[in-house]
């Protein structure tokens, strides 16, 4: 359904289309299955971050990545795919920017609600803004998270405000969402305090360590945490902590650890997501390419946004 | 004057007294010469930076440091240094960062107005912070401005709020100073767009290039704006952008460019400036050591502000 | 059967006998059971490569290695392996580069056929020249190929000519080999268009993925592979392209990509490899070291040589 | 049994107590259950290393890491853990280096024989230093080792005397322990001669490498090796060589390879023998951090012994 | 003369004026004053190569770039320049890829001879392609160079082709320019052989060492320069090559030495150039972005391009 | 004087001569004008260093450098170089390494007194070593020194024993040399102890700082030191520990600081050196290539010792 011929053989910007001006006028929103928005904020990161350039690394990246899923024989051009840009930052005024990401979730559901969006971060703290937005354009929707992470981001807002480490609290303190319709598969090792453990009992937010997710398969711990979510909300929003990474593949999270995730395991977990009928928006954060490895973590957050997009394609048909 | 014997050989870390509890008690601060107060902030800064990180990296940095300047002939011993910590930094909120900069200053200035206040930054909007602080302290003083930046730092203070970019423009548009009671060392290239040279012009705003000062060398550029400044105020605040460096010395710096100063031009300067009794102030800004090369750039700032007090050893004898 | 003892724990290089013009002289070629030879030629890859530097820097590494294979139990030294240099290269003349690469390999098979030729790359181009030297040298046998590799490398040789994307087309379209004598183990992800999967099966190229493989293990893909092929053949040409692996092993392989096969993976497959009686050549190629990390890519190709030389030697006992 | 309350949620180095002037003098012995020692010594390493700058790395990583285990759901602080500071080392004396770590172990063992000793080296030849303290403390136990490690560290004390290469050696032929009571889990690959197999076969020295310890699970290798050994000691010795790991998750372990360990594998290695009541001191060795990337093999020396740390937990209670 | 508002402080970006179909249309050739033109070409390099990456990383990295020179007071803005674009390249065929860069120059010279090209390289094997293309153009014309290099450039064109090593000596066998009309600013240290020195006094070509034109400073002898050759030709061709910058200051060009130029010795060198009515044509070559420092080395070279621009603008006025 | 023929334009590799087995037997030493010698410990240095991996990186290095001096008009062919490999080290040995060199120096010297000795380091311990290797072949002899450092060297040797801190006070204590026979250029900024300084002043120790020595140029003070030493001395011994150089241009020299001596500088100074009669022998110490960043120092190491050789020619015609 998209009227310029694409390239036989086209790679991922060739596909996906950047809305200028001149596009914008003649798009037929109700052809439009995705639409990516970037969000260049890092400045309400707890430790210094550069994920701000993340929007920008991945178009740059995605230059490198065929439409066409070897694996899944999938090909992502069935898919109509829209590049909205960036949300507007300001340098000094964080409250402003995060208003700002949520009346752009906001209106973009109130205007296409037919579209799937997908946010590239930006940290963490964007995940309550953009779910905000959501809620105030679906009031009547339960919304559930799909958490994959190493931290539990639950940390105070009293201490913190609406930081990378806050989000999911940040969340349920709003009453946006219910903590038992959070759940967070990939924490592990040292890197969560106590007290967040137990608030996350409290609270009833569901986690699966890595530990325990790798004894049927990560795979597996996804499939049964979309079936319990899936039957008491709405909507699921799916939110990728890159940091949920092992830091031998992530050296571009700043807060990615040893005895993190493989790339192969989250990749197929977010294909899994892609292909449930409940998972209806998506984001990817806390991925720094100013720290990165020979771009190793920005072709990992590429290859997350296409295996989600790839499950996307797989639930269409 | 410092009780406790020091080694026969000390290193800068052994003569630097931090402030812990123990020590605040017994301290008598009429022998207190210098003041060094970290401030970890860069989320203030325009583009990504890990400045935040500066303060920590001196302080390990400086263990490599002897306190004796061979060149001068200079044993920084002579001065009693205290390292009264950091600023207490909030994660979102920076008015809240900048009103507690400002309030450090002020309780320094009234508290103890015998010691010289060294600030180790974070990001040049807090220059700003500081002499407002200093201003509020000392009411009745005209506060001049050496400044050693490739940059003016005179953006729009309403497109950019109080970041990095605007600190000079905030302080004279808050009549904090006048635009005359500035000078620029360092200036260059193609890093400052032409209304604000327009707008230095219009509020008297001095600078010298660093083609201009080249001509009879940054020492002499220094000593001419030290005596030119000195005649119209009561204190002159030194604030050095290490961006002001060549990008091949400070490949820490983010904003460095080639074409930049060399380290030995800079130690010079801050130097010349330590010796002038006018200059009651001085900080260190825009060092970001998570980008650093072999730590060049963090040793460069320890040695900055080692060549200022090497000129205010020689200053006080 | 080695002339001069080797001292009782020899590493690589003591082992490996560079043949220069001495040695040339009196060397029993019927002794000889490999041969090495480095392609020194990366300017006929799509993207910029250092893969030239390789021969070099695997002759470096292997300094850093015993003969001694622990876990087999296997020494290496009962082979007698020499070294024959490089192929010569033009600087601007690929075609003679490419002609260069197919008489090395022609005259090595006509004046020592009972010598397994061992070729150290370079890009993937050179395998086509390699396999085209085989040919010419043994016109009347089947040639398959066992192919490690992210990608097909069947793009078209009109709009690339004999580039690192095109050999295994190349080989198909002259008439070198048949489509079906063709067995890729590792393509994944997002690194292979449509159109060149669908080559594949008009062809008849045979694929395995990453994902498929590794339902059994890499391993048993490995051994049904060869028992496919070498039912059909004469002779199993073993091309290894090291962006087969993870991005986080192999950092220096310019193609690499997350999501890719793991250095156990790759060792154990080469191996299995080598013990097959009918694979009588190998290559390794795309492993540029002037990117690579902490030399993690340089030694995982010595390694990938001296597992396929594990494999050489239980095949002999 | 802490005397100052920890904040509600600690950080490592919040929790472990440096021992200084102040706090030795109030200490109760009998409440430490682990005392943590520094030996920066790597001048006796074979190749150029600065793993003598791992004590302070592992000291600053510490502060990123919590204290609670959320896998195990283990929180640290119910131990009382003393970080006693670095063994005093000489510039160009290695002897008297030496000399220095068995005084330090004999001492701890004779004075405070209650705790167990963590040592954070250095380079390996510090274990046979470390296990003869002990021995000179306790000259009547039987001494067993549990080793990870890519290496048998047996070579020649004739050629290199007591560097990292040795100290497994050194031990057997000074009588300090019987070569069956070691066990050495994880060589691999080519970097181990085929003498030094044959030393460990005669001397009766027990390894398992890693493709044998993974048919099984790695985990399970160290409970039969801690079977094996426990019924024939009285104490094991518990030292990891942080090059067992891969290249790809250790790039600051100068000799870690391609094929080794991952660090999820190590770290429930370390915390099954962490669990054994007759496993009773622990090191970690040959980690340099002035090569590692983005902290990844220092972040894993933390995850080392804080996992050695919970299966002590999970074995007191 | 342009037609769009520019924003009051442009960058770079802002102001350069990419042609893209849409624009290329109503483009009004009579108001163009400078033709960018990208040479992805480095499959001629000697040596492994990535400056077929340096067109775009100075696309990227001009965006930091303001459009106004503080020490010359000079904005750019006051000339029209556009980006033609990259020339088209093969994958394979070095001939043909230097046949499209000859004819490129040929078209842009034959149909807008009112314009400056300035090629972004790419290799210095373009910069004889790129004369010659001139002269086919103007046949009539003697053409001068004014090279900046640490190296001559006169290989042998039988050994190498037409390669990085090779291009003025291809301009003078070729009988495309004289020896004496080329002057060669910079060569220094161990990195020209001898009988490249003779061949340079055989034919005539000029040069001056970097010792030698320190002596009165290097923009002294870019003026002599300048002046001799301005009476022998009726157009210069200004080719930089990077790597006549000091390694510390350009790690980024492949071939870049110790005790080569700083890069504002360099900056000044091309100014002054821009400035000379002679001065028809530059390039900027042999820079590779994928070994670049900090991005030093993009950045001298986007500053080295304006740098020659702001002399062009100080021409006119 | 060389029999074998060189190539026309060699590279230094091919025109310096290994010496091994075979040559030795062949070899007419009063031909050999310079023997290289290289000594791989660095061991004994104060902080880790892997500068005993320097000898092998000049090795490869020099292949890239001519053997003609461009700006000097020198051809280095005309001296006979041989290259002896590497001093015998011990792995834990400290003294036994240090007694090899000392009879290194001391058999060449009895043997081969007509060839000038230049080695090439390991760290600055050897010096002493060295020296005293000198003094033992010729007691008669007064020795001096010129040392091109950062550093004193003076630091105790109770202390430190023979490390890299202690070698010209070493040789003083030892009576090898008298203190007023010493003469450093170089020594700069906050890395020297003022006890240092004052045993300097006691034992005569000249020295002239960098600010000093760029009074009227580092050449110029180079020229005044060889006057004063020379009529001093019998034989002048030049150190050049690599450190002296600024951290921007000498980032793979651990303790090279901001604001050292420049490249160009160093060249110059060797190569005046290198011409005069008394100058007898050469060091190079304290590069660390593991630390390096794109080889910019061990090119400017490889570039000292052709500077230094190029003296040594005009010395001699
Ligand atoms: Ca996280
Ligand atoms: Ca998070
Ligand atoms: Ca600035
Ligand atoms: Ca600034
Ligand atoms: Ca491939
Ligand atoms: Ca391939
Ligand atoms: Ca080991
Ligand atoms: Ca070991
Ligand atoms: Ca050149
Ligand atoms: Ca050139
Ligand atoms: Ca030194
Ligand atoms: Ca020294």
């Amino acid at each position: 359904h998209r009227p310029d011929p694409l390239p036989p053989d086209p790679q991922v910007h060739q596909w996906i289309e950047p809305l200028d001006e001149n596009r914008v006028k003649n798009l037929d929103w109700s052809e439009v299955d995705v639409t990516l928005l970037g969000v260049p904020l890092s400045r309400s990161s707890i430790s210094a971050s550069g994920a701000s350039e993340n929007p920008d690394a991945l178009r740059r990246a995605w230059k490198g990545f065929a439409t066409y899923n070897l694996e899944e024989e999938v090909d992502l051009t069935s898919l109509k795919v829209v590049d909205l840009g960036d949300v507007r930052q300001h340098v000094t005024d964080i409250p402003t920017c995060h208003r700002n990401i949520t009346e752009a979730m906001e209106a973009m559901r109130k205007h296409h609600p037919q579209t799937l969006p997908l946010t590239m971060g930006g940290d963490h703290s964007i995940t309550a803004m953009l779910v905000k937005g959501w809620k105030k354009a679906h009031p009547e929707e339960q919304i559930g998270l799909l958490q994959l992470d190493t931290h539990f981001d639950l940390r105070s807002l009293e201490d913190f405000g609406p930081a990378n480490g806050t989000p999911i609290r940040n969340l349920i303190e709003s009453g946006t969402i219910r903590g038992e319709d959070v759940c967070n598969i990939g924490p592990h090792g040292f890197f969560n305090a106590r007290t967040l453990k137990e608030y996350a009992i409290e609270t009833g937010v569901r986690y699966i360590t890595l530990k325990e997710a790798r004894k049927e398969g990560v795979d597996h711990a996804v499939r049964e945490a979309l079936e319990v979510l899936s039957d008491r909300v709405d909507t699921l929003y799916l939110t990728v902590d890159m940091d949920v990474l092992d830091i031998g593949f992530a050296p571009g999270a700043p807060a990615a650890t040893p005895g993190g995730m493989r790339t192969d395991e989250l990749f197929e977990a977010v294909r899994i997501a892609g292909t449930h009928s409940r998972v209806k928006a998506m984001d990817l954060v806390c991925l720094d390419p100013l720290r990165d490895v020979r771009e190793a973590t920005v072709k990992a957050g590429v290859h997350v946004m296409l295996s989600f997009l790839t499950g996307l394609v797989q639930r269409k048909s």
